[in-house]
């Protein structure tokens, strides 16, 4: 990060009619933002939610409680902007992007980012997700996503995903990377009752016992418990590391990308954004392993991106705080 | 409420292409502000901040770490549109309608709602902040304030406040009606270090021994006790809940006017929401006391309204959630 322009915007925060640091997270956004651009006042206009969407051959154990075919009528729903994260993006001025990344279905549509680099996971319950090279490869198309948005004056991105059964996945990286429990890695997800959680944290244990992944190798860890949606969100993330832009983490999923972009490449720790603390059990355990402290406490766990993109807000706040406020001297206000 | 209203907007919500309840707290202020306006689609979309202000007698012993002179200065600050509030109401599209209720100086500006009660209370250390006549003449204040604005559309209301000193009152009105040992509910305002924190505790101490104020009469805690602008907010929630209007509480400052407002009329808890849990030491504490349960942790410190009128995000957020989401038959999406 640079941090003269952190220094800067940092005196200019202080110079601002408020007791020094009394914005709290607005202002640490500030300075966080001109560390990762290099600009004390950056232009921050240009957002965009990333929705990386892929299936798990995972699903065939029963362990969501809702059916696959959700994951494409969805991503029709995004490109039809009838969505969540759509209304929501709207409200923030921000694009919504849809990649299909290796959802189990032929999709075509104009707006469609279409990347589709296998129809769904493999059965981690049974084996790996998928190859190591195809882990490389989903990391290789959320890294080319932002790089072209980039070109385009984009330095603001949010994390989002779709995919029926993500959850499991998210889960099993969460015990392999980060060594919590399962009973406390594995959540209800989209809602499903006690006897299902109890076989969700079954079908975590075997795959975790399936593929023995290696937990000083974040890419084997990814390639056989991940998704390719969530390997997806790993490119974004360093993508953004790598073009001086902020991104800024949704929930349960999109930190288990977190979680594993942070252990190929702790540089890119400091360019992240924690959003929002989700419902999902696993979550706080989950934020507090990568080390970031989540914005807004809103019970959400729908993801697609939505929590992060609520917090683009603040973000456009504390770009007019820096802007727009008065100073102690311009205003005339005695100082403590 | 009306729980028809309620009924109905939870019926839309559910239709909406979510797992039900996903959304959490957005979904949960879409039912609110169903039943307290008894429409299920509200229009929401003039919002004021209230910005109370007064100074405190107290000020004498040294409790803060700004010069009282600041409280007239920050209203003129307000009144030019240079303060956080008005960047962040600005953001928010918001009104600010600044009120002197009490600040010990002569102010004249034309923006300016000039309804003095009295220059300052007394000093609580030794005395009654102001008397009970005082203390409702105050509330008629804000109930009147929001009448105004009520009767032009608006809906929404912040509080918000600046009065130097006033953490010491409201403190000590957290002791006198939550419960809470002054050590608890103590913390260090705009920014004090140790000895003064435990110098502001021996203060507030001796402002509950000087009054001794009667727990089970809220209203002679908050003539014996409180501050003029905390007088002037409990009318605002008053005012709010009688004219079927939502209000959002600030921080540290507005929740001891919340307490208070909850304590007079308990009908009135209905129609908060909680913005923002502060950084000061007594916040989560008095929130816990009141019900609420805040939505962002930013850290924030900085009273004016501040807060809360960050959160009008999130009541646009769930009114277009609620407006412009794809149904899941509209969009054909399977269920659960």
């Amino acid at each position: 990060l640079d941090l003269r322009a952190m220094e800067e915007a940092q005196a200019r925060l202080d110079s601002l009619t408020k007791p020094p640091g009394s914005l709290g997270k607005l202002e640490a956004v500030a300075r966080q933002a001109a560390g990762i651009t290099g600009e004390p006042l950056p232009d921050l206009s240009r957002k965009a939610v990333i929705v990386m969407a892929g299936d798990h051959g995972v699903c065939e154990e029963g362990i969501s409680a809702f059916p696959a075919e959700v994951t494409p009528q969805m991503v029709l729903n995004f490109l039809n902007g009838g969505a969540a994260v759509n209304v929501l993006a709207r409200h923030a001025g921000a694009e919504v992007v849809c990649v299909d990344i290796g959802v189990n279905a032929d999709l075509s549509h104009p707006g469609l980012v279409s990347k589709k680099i296998r129809r769904g996971t493999g059965n981690i319950a049974r084996g790996p997700a998928m190859s190591r090279e195809e882990a490389e490869a989903a990391i290789a198309v959320g890294y080319e996503v932002v790089a072209e948005l980039a070109a385009g004056g984009t330095r603001v991105f949010a994390t989002g995903e779709m995919g029926i059964g993500n959850t499991t996945p998210s889960a099993a990286l969460l015990v392999a990377l980060g060594g919590l429990k399962t009973e406390e890695a594995v959540g209800r997800g989209t809602g499903i009752d006690d006897a299902r959680l109890l076989h969700k944290r079954s079908v975590v244990e075997r795959a975790l016992e399936a593929n023995r992944a290696d937990p000083n190798d974040a890419l084997d860890v990814l390639a056989k418990l991940g998704g390719l949606e969530i390997a997806g969100l790993v490119g974004v993330i360093l993508g953004a590391a790598a073009h001086r832009s902020l991104v800024v983490i949704d929930g349960f999923i999109s930190s288990a990308a977190a979680l594993v972009a942070g252990r190929l490449a702790p540089e890119c720790l400091p360019y992240m954004i924690a959003s929002h603390r989700s419902l999902e059990q696993g979550h706080g355990g989950m934020l507090e392993t990568i080390g970031l402290a989540p914005m807004i406490h809103m019970d959400m766990r729908l993801g697609e991106g939505t929590g992060a993109v609520l917090c683009f807000h603040f973000l456009d706040a504390a770009g007019r705080i820096m802007r727009e406020m008065a100073t102690f001297e311009s205003a005339g206000v005695s100082q403590a």
